[in-house]
């Protein structure tokens, strides 16, 4: 994890786009807020994540302290991923987004209400 | 702007990312709040924005509807950018990224209490 002195800044807002600021960091979070675990499950997402891209971001919201792996097979070693409580704390601005997107982007999904109501606590729970 | 039919998923969250997931575009819409409005002022930013990939953000924020410019200058034309109701609209994405980052990344700065209290609505008003 990076020292503060290394961001390019101490506003709070620019180092969390430092951490998550791109296109796909989310995107994988939300697989893992759905109950996504594993490599194929994330490649499987509509979006079509380039395989070199999940493997790159997947290193760095562990390094981040975003996401666990756990081993789940041997020969070969494969992992499954989980949120941290650091990572379920994300989960807030995932809905702040979605109700942007829902205001201003007509025909994209329609989250069910109940999207709203979950709690970063519920997603540690569900594991 | 995009139709749907052109983003990678109908995903709410994912159409997001696609419009603003990078690690500048919400630093510039902070500033924004902030009620900087000159290329100069976003310049003058800690965080030192390259000159081009200010110009470029700025263009896609405008044809993404998040700013608008106005000419307050001419011979050379220079322009003041502000936010549009649909920028604004992010500072709620803006303050839960803020949440975030004070709560895991220590010494980072400590914005006042009265950032939590700031609206959309407020931040159009003061222009």
């Amino acid at each position: 994890m990076k020292k503060t002195e290394e961001y390019r800044s101490k506003c709070p807002l620019s180092i969390a786009l430092e951490l998550i600021g791109d296109k796909w960091s989310l995107v994988i979070v939300r697989d893992l807020c759905m109950g996504k675990s594993k490599y194929g499950d994330f490649q499987n997402s509509s979006e079509g994540i380039p395989t070199n891209i999940l493997a790159s971001r997947l290193r760095e919201l562990e390094e981040n302290g975003i996401v666990i792996k756990e081993p789940y097979q041997d020969r070969p070693t494969r992992y499954a991923y989980f949120l941290t409580e650091k990572g379920a704390d994300l989960f807030p601005v995932l809905q702040q987004l979605v109700i942007w997107t829902q205001k201003y982007v007509p025909d994209c999904l329609t989250l069910p209400e109940n999207f709203f109501s979950i709690t970063p606590q519920d997603l540690l729970l569900k594991r």
